[in-house]
């Protein structure tokens, strides 16, 4: 979105568009009209003059000489300018504002025909945790995988396997996906491209269950994974980011003697601080967090990356230690997803 | 991290790079038993067997022919490959393993060399907040900056100016950075690249301030994002992710008729939740976010986007009212941004 004066990347690309294919830049009136419009219903909520959005308009407007405008998403344009046997697009940078466009892109004529051609293969996706990496390179060479069009991934102790239909066909695909997933069948916890997150919210949906979280390390990232999926409020009533002890125990009532014998990075204290959350928060499933993130914070035994995690539901609880390499990103990414992996098994599986 | 048969990002790089090189892939031993060593370790603590690891170890162990080591991060080597002029340099794509391997790489001869040529240029930054990308880019033309190395960008409502020292030399660009600067004093919130949460915990730790957050709509991203900077714990001892009334209400002891009257979606709520989460929580300055994300939740007079934001310290509040354009993601992330500049303009003007 440019409303300015300054190069903006919308600017630039309109620019190098022109150089490249060899057009003067042109002022589009139309499209200036149109622009306008639009800027002086947002001057009007922002409260400020018209007269400061029109230099930016006017560059809005100004476009490769011969270019199509085949739409406006707030005020940004999407162009096409055709150069010879190429058909160069040019769309807003913003995700929301390019996502908008395309719909309109598609009805370009001539547009599906090239994008036919940069058609992405069809493939089959098996999705696995808590195995290593290794394991899984060894089911696919074992299924006569090796060399054929398969991925494999390592993303925070998930590892996600793609197999493309390539030269051998969908047949052969579909067999080795087979396969593969029959070799390894208590890892495999998808075979669509769903995150744990929407697993969770899904299974906890389908059961009729509330869930809650209680994070330390975390920091709020598994509340934030949670809630980043539209309808989470059906499922998820709250979380607890209990950083600080005095939090821990004031609203996840963690006993102070738990504290002080065993430390708030303790088994101990993931189990008091999942059962607090369930019951404060008053939902059927809980799951807490709590570990040292670092770069600091390592004491005697517990080191950097060493992470506790609770879950508690109606039939029972699971726990897990987790012994993190990498930095306090890596670590708290890594936490947070193994702890919605814990979560989801206490759901599905007990 | 490449530990598998099938192939990987690294794999496909190595054998990419030995194409476009025209060498051969071979098997370099003295590699393998390295990576052997390391492998042998991890193995042992996942509790799995050697074998396993063995034919991904002597896949990370060829590598194209002549190719010179330059460390190991984990079991992924960093390799060099010299092609006439060129020197190609093979890295992990996990940033952290890359992060690892860098220094090592800087010691190799001739790479300083080549990388002085693809020095970035030196600049000047500017970050203001509040203020329209239109009103920036005016004050950038007024500054005689239209033309010059200047790029603009709007992000969650901050506009980021850097400023390059271009042809026009470093004379002109701290001119035009000072000129920018003075004439949108109110909005200039850094000249400097930290980010507000990094400026938040630092303005608090500078005043002893203790932090904490109440979310809604945002579903711990504002505790999530201060808890990524290293040390937040010095400043922000936790936060509430009230989801459901039931949690506002039971945990954050918003009263009930505040709920009923306004909903939970309006400037009483935030209000309460903030003075409830700096009451319950022990804390001198606490923010509260309350809105509708979306796309579901909006209501007669409540559209996606509207958020409220209250914070609470100890000389007093500050209120603002959002009307966020865009999808569940954009609104969630510009509410907190919102939110954290909310804070921090607490804190250092009051």
């Amino acid at each position: 979105m440019s409303g300015g004066l300054g190069p903006t990347h919308d600017d630039i690309t309109v620019e190098m568009v022109a150089r490249a294919t060899g057009r003067e830049l042109v002022h589009d009136v139309a499209l200036h009209r149109q622009i306008e419009q639009r800027s002086r219903v947002a001057a009007g909520r922002l409260g400020r003059p018209y007269s400061e959005f029109e230099p930016g308009v006017t560059k809005q407007a100004t476009v490769p000489e011969g270019a199509t405008v085949v739409g406006l998403s707030g005020t940004a344009p999407a162009l096409i300018v055709e150069c010879g046997a190429c058909m160069v697009v040019t769309l807003p940078g913003p995700p929301r504002e390019l996502q908008a466009l395309w719909p309109a892109v598609l009805e370009v004529p001539d547009i599906r025909v090239i994008l036919d051609r940069a058609h992405p293969a069809p493939r089959h996706v098996l999705r696995f945790y808590g195995v290593p990496e290794s394991s899984v390179a060894a089911a696919i060479a074992a299924a006569g995988g090796e060399g054929a069009d398969v991925t494999i991934c390592a993303r925070d102790f998930e590892i996600h396997v793609d197999i493309f239909e390539g030269d051998a066909g969908p047949r052969h695909a579909a067999r080795l996906a087979h396969a593969i997933a029959q070799a390894l069948p208590d890892y495999l916890y998808a075979t669509t491209e769903s995150t744990v997150e929407e697993l969770v919210l899904a299974s906890c949906a389908a059961r009729g269950i509330r869930l809650a979280t209680a994070e330390s390390c975390t920091g709020g990232l598994i509340a934030e994974r949670l809630t980043a999926i539209p309808g989470a409020s059906e499922v998820f009533v709250g979380g607890v980011v209990a950083y600080a002890d005095d939090v821990k125990a004031g609203i996840l009532g963690v006993p102070a003697d738990v504290l002080r014998t065993h430390g708030a990075v303790s088994a101990e204290t993931a189990l008091a601080m999942a059962h607090g959350a369930r019951a404060r928060l008053g939902v059927e499933v809980a799951v807490a967090v709590t570990g040292i993130a670092g770069p600091g914070g390592a004491t005697d035994g517990k080191p950097v990356g060493l992470v506790f995690l609770h879950a508690v539901g109606p039939r029972g609880d699971r726990s897990a230690v987790l012994d993190v390499p990498g930095d306090r990103e890596t670590i708290r990414r890594r936490a947070a997803t193994a702890a919605l992996h814990l979560c989801r098994t206490l759901v599905t599986e007990s």
